[in-house]
């Protein structure tokens, strides 16, 4: 059959798990590669998981008092500049856009590489009063950094989608609030809707966001024993208010400086879900986020074709009415092995297959991606059937993930415990820490791994008394991993 | 009442069109102006309107087989140049980027202006055989075009945000049909969503998109008597498949050049929809993109007020529970003058006044904006009836819009007839026309006015016998109009 051979992936998860992945995003139809070094075109498939992501998301924010609105994607370099007050040493890493039609710009425009700066400036003019706040915006648009690193699809491109949250709130606590119910929704989004367990911190005080008082983070471990930071919320404190004047009048009419927040979700989500979930079959999808949630597929010879084809469509419609994405493959130039084969490259979570014998006994065979399982069930309240398999199919989904992250969270008590646990196994090593940059330096040097997180809850006392690293008192427990 | 002043409209949208529309954009809250020239920044309700027209194109759009898809940014200036192939004088006015951080780049990178060069290379690629036909691609995403104009919010800004469709069928019929199920669904949009009549018609051949082999518009009259390109839907032909190589094997496997379209609506149609209904009181919104669809502001005294504000509250309820955006405003420290001022300046249809009789006799007094009639109402089924009123407000401006239209398409028969015309009422002057664009100057350089289209079908009989510029025989009829 012509094109099957296309459909195999070759390249093993667990051997080499970086060409495995590039090759699941190709030949699933979730990318390609642009003709720039560090761009890439987001195909249907991939775009349609892209687009329930921002759906679940955006719902949540917006059920939430977020009003999304949009800010130009050009920034001048002299707004750029302004940030300089806040961040020492702030070097942006940006595409200069230094010509309009056939004349120079006179002053150059930088393609947005985040927008706090562009973005203060109107929260400035529409805070006012303490009535203006709560003000909490958010933009779903694309970004650039201008970084040199070879592309990974979703994971390293110098063009990205993403969201930015920007919020400006009265006090410290309204601010906290905010950063918290962001990060929480974040974890949500991993959890219900990606399938995959997360860890929530803090970033350490040396890889905060620049600027910010607290950044916090959602992170998840990938198969290759590396983190991922999934997303941010950043309390920053006033910092940003204070040198773009977001003030307002109080009750008294006093003026305040405001506290504000950021908090971002790129594609790179996407990129962790495909590299969590999928195998050496292709993709695999949690059915939350899956273009195609089921795909029946007739089983017939000759004689027996109209009868099966007949049931097959009178299936896919009570499945479509229960509210299910179902697609029905009648198609008759492939047979049913190579149906199969392209459903489970695609990442379609439930197979359903119908053959004369499920005709004859009013039933139908379920079979779950990735695993495999089948099940036969009856015709009869198929809907609410299919329903619970996707449901387990997800449950499934997160309990793997869970069980590979719960193995991968270890102690440490010395330099060389975390260097030969992070050396020998990847995942997570946690370690009393004294809170100094200076001893995450040999673990950096020695094997790029670096401290991802520390808790949430400044005062949870540390997992041992000392630093693992130099003996001294430890503030705090450090997770060191290595990172994407 | 602090505050009062700035919910005014001072312009008169009669008197001064101009002034008037940046004043509404700007204080109901719908766009702020840039620091850049050219460039705006889109406010929640703008926002709000713009993904509520999003909602139902794209609805659409995927009910009828289009999947969405995101390609870069930037093109390559090479890609951009292979459009000379296909257009003489090609020449893109165009945002450039020539620095990546420190360094100049190798190539400069056009800002797309839209997205043909850098589409097209990728639809070759996934177009192999008949069996990928029709491949039917949208993208959500802005474009930026270096026009020196005049900043007028989502008419004329350098960035804007708009969709484009762009596919491949295996032959003419298939890519005429898709041409013209978008430009109806354009033309639906207009109606039933923004309850704005249209007129569906072809470009004149001298002002197709470059290289294709027709264009299809809807046009919209605007309260000045100006047109609106609302959206246009493209038949290329095989121009753009031949040089960008999209082919296919046919069931015979021979090689064969696909036909393409291409289609976009961009935030214009927000603009022409802002500037057809809304008037001197500030905004005026159809109900299908209305952020907010029906405020409830409660009328008491102190002695009234808790009971009041309960049955307020009860009644927004039961109006939400029926699938209405509604909005109590229970604000204490404004009184209801001020509140009517701000929902009508921020376009609210339908405006539910309760105080202590409509309380006593279960009632609700419902307020149309924008012609302020007003009904008392039965508590009882409030939910069905508010739907009702609200189908009422579309109605309305509907047919308010296409008075306005019907009386402002006439018929020239000279050159003088169409210039006083023109030049008296402004709106359409029709006329039969030889097909010659020489015919147009004149009417171009006295006053600015063009043939904004010629009717879809090409086998009308036109209007007249004759070229009301030249007196030769007619070819078809031409729709003067001054234009945006």
């Amino acid at each position: 059959m012509s094109g099957e051979q296309e459909l195999g992936i070759t390249e093993s998860k667990e051997h080499s798990p970086g060409e495995w992945y590039a090759e699941v995003v190709q030949k699933a139809g979730l990318a390609d590669y642009a003709p720039m070094g560090g761009f890439i075109v987001t195909k249907p498939r991939g775009y349609a998981v892209w687009e329930r992501i921002q759906n679940h998301l955006d719902g949540w924010f917006k059920d939430t008092g977020v009003q999304n609105s949009y800010f130009p994607m050009f920034i001048p370099e002299s707004f750029l500049e302004r940030e300089k007050d806040i961040v020492e040493g702030f070097d942006p890493e940006v595409a200069w856009v230094t010509h309009g039609g056939h004349d120079e710009l006179e002053e150059r425009l930088a393609v947005r590489p985040t927008s706090e700066s562009i973005i203060a400036p109107f929260m400035a003019d529409w805070t006012r009063s303490h009535r203006d706040l709560p003000l909490r915006l958010n933009q779903w648009c694309s970004v650039v950094r201008w970084e040199a690193t070879e592309t990974k699809p979703f994971f390293r491109t110098k063009e990205f989608l993403w969201q930015e949250g920007h919020t400006a709130h009265a006090d410290e606590e309204g601010a906290w609030d905010e950063t918290m119910t962001r990060l929480e929704q974040y974890k949500r989004l991993y959890e219900e809707v990606m399938a995959m367990p997360v860890m929530e911190g803090r970033k350490p005080p040396h890889d905060k966001f620049p600027g910010a008082h607290t950044t916090t983070t959602v992170e998840a471990l990938m198969p290759d024993g590396k983190s991922v930071q999934g997303g941010t919320s950043h309390y920053l404190g006033t910092s940003f208010a204070e040198a773009f004047d977001i003030t307002y009048a109080d009750e008294n009419e006093e003026d305040n400086v405001a506290h504000t927040t950021s908090w971002g979700l790129s594609w790179r989500a996407m990129g962790a879900l495909i590299m969590t979930h999928s195998d050496d079959q292709g993709l695999v999808l949690p059915p939350a986020v899956a273009p195609t949630q089921v795909v029946i597929v007739p089983i017939w010879q000759e004689d027996t074709k109209d009868e099966v084809q007949e049931y097959a469509a009178d299936l896919a419609v009570d499945i479509e009415d229960s509210g299910v994405r179902v697609e029905l493959d009648d198609r008759d130039h492939y047979n049913p092995g190579f149906k199969y084969n392209e459903h489970e490259l695609n990442g379609v979570p439930l197979r359903i297959e119908v053959g004369p014998h499920e005709v004859e006994d009013d039933e139908a065979t379920l079979v779950h991606r990735p695993d495999g399982e089948s099940e036969v069930v009856d015709r009869e309240d198929i809907g609410d059937t299919v329903s619970d398999h996707l449901d387990t199919v997800h449950a499934k989904l997160y309990a793997s993930a869970e069980e590979t992250l719960d193995g991968e969270i270890r102690e440490g008590e010395s330099r060389e415990e975390i260097l030969g646990t992070i050396g020998q196994h990847g995942g997570y090593v946690k370690c009393g820490w004294c809170g100094d940059e200076d001893c995450e330096d040999p673990i950096k040097d020695a094997i790029a791994a670096e401290i991802v997180m520390v808790p949430l809850d400044r005062d949870e006392e540390p997992v041992h008394d000392d630093c693992a690293i130099c003996g001294e008192d430890a503030e705090e427990t450090a997770y060191f991993a290595k990172s994407y």
